[in-house]
């Protein structure tokens, strides 16, 4: 017997017959002997329809009351699910933020977790209640509800099995788990069996859609371990968890691709110090946030710098950015939509040598031009030109001896 | 400056424009400088909409589950409202039942409040909020949600309003107030400027769908001024209030009808000791409530006992009569849909003489068959065949002085 946390998102609960599916699915966990508990986020669209609905009264709702409107969404799901597993001659009782105890700060729209109570809950299933809780959601000290931001329920699942001392925090979603690399651009990708949650981490900010970044970092702070697979099959998915010796034996566990980015160059400003500030103090104090940032030395007292921006920014930071050019003289300012960033991932990054070098050999070969280096510790990102993109992923996942047999 | 509890249902926030326009009456309010408090119902459609949804998943579902899911209606009004006066520039907040601490049993589904906390929403107030609260819920010991049952937005006000200690609790509706018979069948029918809690809950329960009976009794027990007015205009609707000597002079208050009654008589039954008792329990153990009662004494040890049930259990206990009749060996058992109840109600009865007498006459001058009375105190009800509704209804409203000048 043991303790499992399963989490469902909106697709898997997304009409009658997909409730009635995950419904079995938890009844089959229970009869195997196991205590259950589930998150549930609201129904696909809903939360969509939900934000619609308060643009409609205004253009800047207040997000307190915002939240009171979108936990409609999670209240719903649950209610449906705990009814139909009742239906189905089942003890189950649903649980809202507050009633399930996960104390949030005051953030409204973006609250972050700061306790789980979990009173009820393990009560009700000391009673053999199977226990449905609404993700996304929680309340701050003052009663009020909070929600968590988008793919909130992720973290909501985790916190939750820390809180109850699960065995594992299961995560059902649309794809089978985590891959080597975007099955759809690189047709040998690999599902991994295992994952850290540093790699994890990286993959996830990185535009791999898998699990909410700090529903990652909340399971690698509270050491919970989550198995990420698909609602629509019973595969074994992919295990998220601490770093063991093993892992470091493989060099990169995947190859990530990102094109939600864009490019900006400021040509020929004076290299004094604090140039890089004077650029970019006022592209962040116009609330966006800038990812890379390189900085070439020029010939004479002049440099240039680059940076990367969200393509949803773009149009704002390049605006901020040409009015800094003029104000500090430099030559023009360049812009560039059509590029992608490409990561190699992998903890064993650590302890070996020549991975960077392996990266730009192998693009290199494939007359792939690079734009922009960053690293980190267990990653390397190049931005090249976007049309290079599936190339690249392609010809790096081969190099790195990730293809499946 | 006075502490007054608006409460709209349905209808009145039934769209963003109307949202819109009932946000304005309740500004203007608390421009006046006057702390609010306002009580919102779902809007129109909402609450079956989600019945229905919940019939979907089972025919009988969870009236646990019931109650989180419906509660979401109210939630989204709230939430919706409060962002419109935000928008507007207002301080103001919406509290759900277990935030405005409105405690009450367990009885999913037709919960009755139990006591109210107020302590945030006193909170609120005192900081220059106004405090918008989720209507028709509330939370049990546990923690559970609970709602009150049809119309249970009205009660919510009313116990909002004494557990604030309000100087005024307005229930704004559709129609502009309590009138003296129902204007559709009554051109010459007024509206009430006062009425006692006692008269309100004979009309209440008589068909007048103004007030759910339940907040006109928990009104009258912590003695909460009701001002009854419409949503669409600015008139002064009716005061529903303690008795005082003056209602006294008013002999009749009011004439109702009620087309929804259906009756049932068992002819020739032994009239023997238990024999009302032999009939009628099998038709409550069905679940079905006997509206009045009426025994004639025939000549011999035999005797008519006749009956009404409510038109929508006219079917259900025609069977379950048909059957006793048999067992019992009575002579037939005849039923009859077409019948209306007419009361004159008025607590000026309790010290006047003749008003029943004064009804009879007028009814028999219109040559209208009286086929079942009953009294209590302050009203007098007669049974007639229903195609002289109208009639019977203008007649007394004339006869006992109600027809406007």
């Amino acid at each position: 017997m043991a303790l499992i946390v399963q989490k469902y998102g909106g697709t898997s609960v997304g009409d009658f017959d997909r409730i009635r599916n995950v419904a079995g699915r938890i009844a089959r966990t229970f009869d195997k002997g196991n205590q259950v508990v589930v998150i549930l986020s609201a129904m696909s669209g809903v939360t969509d329809k939900l934000i619609n609905t308060a643009e409609q009264i205004t253009e800047f709702p207040d997000k307190r009351e915002m939240d009171v409107l979108l936990s409609t969404g999670e209240q719903t799901t649950v209610a449906l699910m705990a009814m139909t597993l009742k239906s189905m001659g089942y003890k189950a009782k649903s649980l809202l933020g507050y009633q399930a105890e996960i104390l949030t700060d005051s953030q409204s729209c973006s609250a972050r977790i700061l306790d789980i109570g979990a009173t009820r809950l393990t009560e009700l299933l000391a009673e053999n209640h199977i226990v449905i809780v609404a993700g996304f959601q929680g309340c701050d000290a003052a009663g009020d509800i909070t929600t968590l931001g988008r793919g909130g329920s992720d973290t909501s699942a985790v916190a939750v099995a820390s809180g109850v001392g699960a065995d594992q925090c299961e995560i059902y979603t649309d794809v089978d788990g985590v891959y080597t690399a975007d099955p759809n651009i690189c047709k040998k990708a690999r599902k991994l069996d295992q994952i850290s949650y540093d790699e994890m981490l990286e993959m996830a900010s990185l535009g791999a859609k898998v699990l909410q970044i700090r529903s990652v970092e909340f399971a690698m702070k509270y050491n919970v371990p989550i198995h990420v697979r698909s609602s629509f099959n019973e595969e074994v998915g992919t295990m998220v968890v601490s770093e063991d010796a093993n892992m470091e034996k493989v060099i990169v566990s995947g190859v990530t691709h990102n094109k939600n980015e864009a490019r900006i160059t400021l040509k020929k400003v004076p290299d004094t110090p604090g140039i890089a500030s004077r650029i970019l103090s006022p592209v962040s104090e116009a609330g966006i946030i800038v990812d890379m940032i390189i900085q070439n030395t020029r010939s004479g007292h002049m440099t240039d710098l680059t940076f990367t921006v969200g393509k949803t920014d773009y149009k704002a930071a390049m605006d901020v950015s040409k009015k800094t050019a003029k104000e500090i003289n430099a030559e023009e300012v360049l812009g560039d939509e059509n590029i992608a960033k490409i990561s190699v991932i992998g903890v064993g990054m650590r302890s070996h040598y020549g991975v960077a070098a392996k990266m730009f050999t192998t693009l290199a070969a494939e007359n792939i031009n690079i734009l922009m280096i960053s690293t980190s510790e267990i990653r390397i990102s190049c931005v090249i030109e976007e049309k290079y993109t599936e190339l690249a992923v392609q010809s790096l996942h081969t190099a790195f001896g990730l293809d499946q047999e």
